[in-house]
């Protein structure tokens, strides 16, 4: 087995667990944010910088280097690991959100998925097989099975035939899947916001007994009550003994409310998409740094934090930054914001540890949404 | 005086010569190269990745600085160096070059210059009193006298014009600064490609005592044999007791030129600017990254180089970024291209201080005409 899930503690009164995920690349403390390194780079983050912010673990896109550089060149350069210097766990995506996400480019069968490339129109084809194989060579800690993530609103028969193929896909990709000891496959439950799709995916996908698990379709568009509401339904289904992962959430008031029903790990380009238009994160809701009443503020992004940007840059200096379109406003941005976001999740993890987590989610919560 | 130039050797057979410059942010060792900062920012470069690369001085620009974000506001912010949080020390250009290349869109009168911003279109007018005002503000250890930065070519009447008028601002400039404990006004000596006028301008501007002087108006599309006619006509009028500065110079065979003349400082955009097209500089020449032909190298940019990039990553990861437009790429060529003139400062330097700079240069030379 490629990765172990240890749980240390659930909290009293709420699904928060803590945890150790134990992958070939180190272990992993649990609930964590993977900060997403699309094209095997974390926009404008050197590794060292992910690496001086406590990041544990990075995302990167299956359908986004199959196309540049191609996986073969990964796999020439000894793996994603060696290729970008990042030497910590990688999470590997399977291509599905992508290439689902291109409409009229696409095209899905019951073999796979015939798409054009978004950069030059060539045609692909991805099956689950040909997933295994890019996501083999790419050789992340984690990878994850070619499923079908459907648009929000979609009706109970499409997500249900949907679920089925994802099924069906799942298990090819158990089988197709060539690197068992050094790479962990999840599988992924899919249903859209049926209670009883869900169900059925859960318990289609655990019956191939994957060594993780996540919930995917959410965040799609949808209320986010809708996604707490499924999140409620879906996430105790799944054993105690798996680690439990949401994709694609990164809002700070999400990764309160998804640890709060037991989700173990999150992913999501937003804390470093909006730092490049000039936006950051802070314990009370997000601060637009090109705004004009910045130009003159000689103060932090946030008040007392600590993160070396905070404690080395002003307002002022940083919207001077984003006006001019510099590229060290973008990184310095995404720096805080990648701080911010890990050390909203090392906090909920401390406070788990100590038994307190409801009390601290309820204050985060209130902070947020003032 | 704010500034204290030490001379430590010259070197036998040659002009070039090592000192250490003292200013009120640190010693300088001299020769050296000073990377550019034109919008307070390395572009692309945090300042402790400066200072990884041990950069002594860097150089940012009054014109756009006067435009974006406005010397006031960099004056409330304690001035440039805590404005960008860099503690070393700082030489602001006048804003003549930028200005002057403007073009149609300003007019020269003895008072000073109309412009239009390159940025909206606004109108402004800077005087050698103007800008000694802005510069000033902005604070930085050495500043540049106003002067006109004639084009190549220029006629002997018009070149001869523009050098009086300068050396008339030169002595308004100085009689405007109003900060000579911490600022060093260098002044600039003019006259295009006509020995008997850089003479003239030489004697007038040595005439006003400047505690730093600056060979101007070259590296302007003449050809290079032209440029080290002109240092080697007017460098050895300048005192030995004064700072030499080659303006708007970074390609590596200039650089060893210009030293061999008796330069101690330059400056240029060049190793950032072409860093962020995808070009590192070597000690064999030039590497345009972007090629095909890198795409499945895995060696470093530079085989043998101990900077932080060629010890990480390699010429396909480059390549890939580079094709991507990702800023790290952009960062990590722009890292490897300062290391690397800074280093051969650095050797030149030495090679100086052991007396055989003559068999280095030679030797650097006719390695990068390979």
């Amino acid at each position: 087995m490629a990765i172990k899930y240890e749980l240390l503690k659930e909290c009293p009164d709420t699904k928060a667990r803590a945890g150790l995920l134990h992958t070939p690349h180190g272990t992993i403390e649990t609930p964590i944010f993977m900060p997403v390194g699309t094209l095997a780079t974390v926009k404008t983050m050197d590794p060292r910088d992910l690496k001086e912010l406590n990041a544990q673990i990075i995302l990167s896109n299956t359908y986004h280097l199959y196309l540049r550089p191609g996986h073969e060149i990964v796999k020439q350069a000894g793996g994603l690991h060696d290729f970008m210097n990042w030497d910590r766990p990688i999470l590997t995506d399977s291509g599905g959100f992508q290439v689902f996400s291109l409409g009229d480019l696409r095209k899905i069968k019951e073999e796979g998925v015939t798409f054009r490339s978004h950069i030059d129109g060539s045609k692909h084809f991805f099956s689950p097989e040909k997933v295994m194989e890019i996501e083999n060579a790419l050789g992340a800690d984690i990878i994850m099975a070619f499923d079908e993530c459907i648009p929000y609103p979609a009706t109970y028969e499409y997500a249900k035939n949907s679920l089925e193929r994802t099924t069906r896909w799942a298990k090819r990709c158990k089988d197709a899947h060539k690197n068992t000891d050094n790479q962990a496959l999840f599988g992924i439950i899919q249903g859209g916001m049926y209670e009883d799709l869900r169900t059925q995916s859960a318990e289609d996908i655990l019956s191939l007994d994957f060594p993780g698990i996540a919930v995917g379709g959410l965040s799609v568009g949808e209320p986010k009550d809708e996604m707490y509401r499924i999140l409620e339904h879906t996430v105790p289904m799944i054993p105690q003994s798996k680690p439990r992962y949401l994709m694609g959430v990164g809002s700070a008031d999400a990764l309160l409310e998804g640890v709060n029903r037991g989700i173990d790990m999150f992913d999501c380009v937003l804390p470093t998409r909006i730092a490049r238009n000039g936006t950051a994160m802070t314990a009370t809701g997000r601060l637009v740094v090109r705004n004009a009443k910045y130009a003159k503020d000689f103060t932090p992004i946030e008040e007392g934090c600590k993160c070396y940007v905070c404690r080395n840059y002003t307002r002022a200096y940083l919207r001077h930054l984003i006006k001019c379109n510099e590229i060290l406003g973008f990184k310095l941005i995404t720096y805080h914001n990648l701080y911010y976001l890990l050390r909203l999740m090392r906090d909920m993890r401390l406070a788990i540890l100590e038994g307190n987590f409801l009390h601290f989610y309820k204050s985060a919560i209130d902070k947020i949404k003032l």
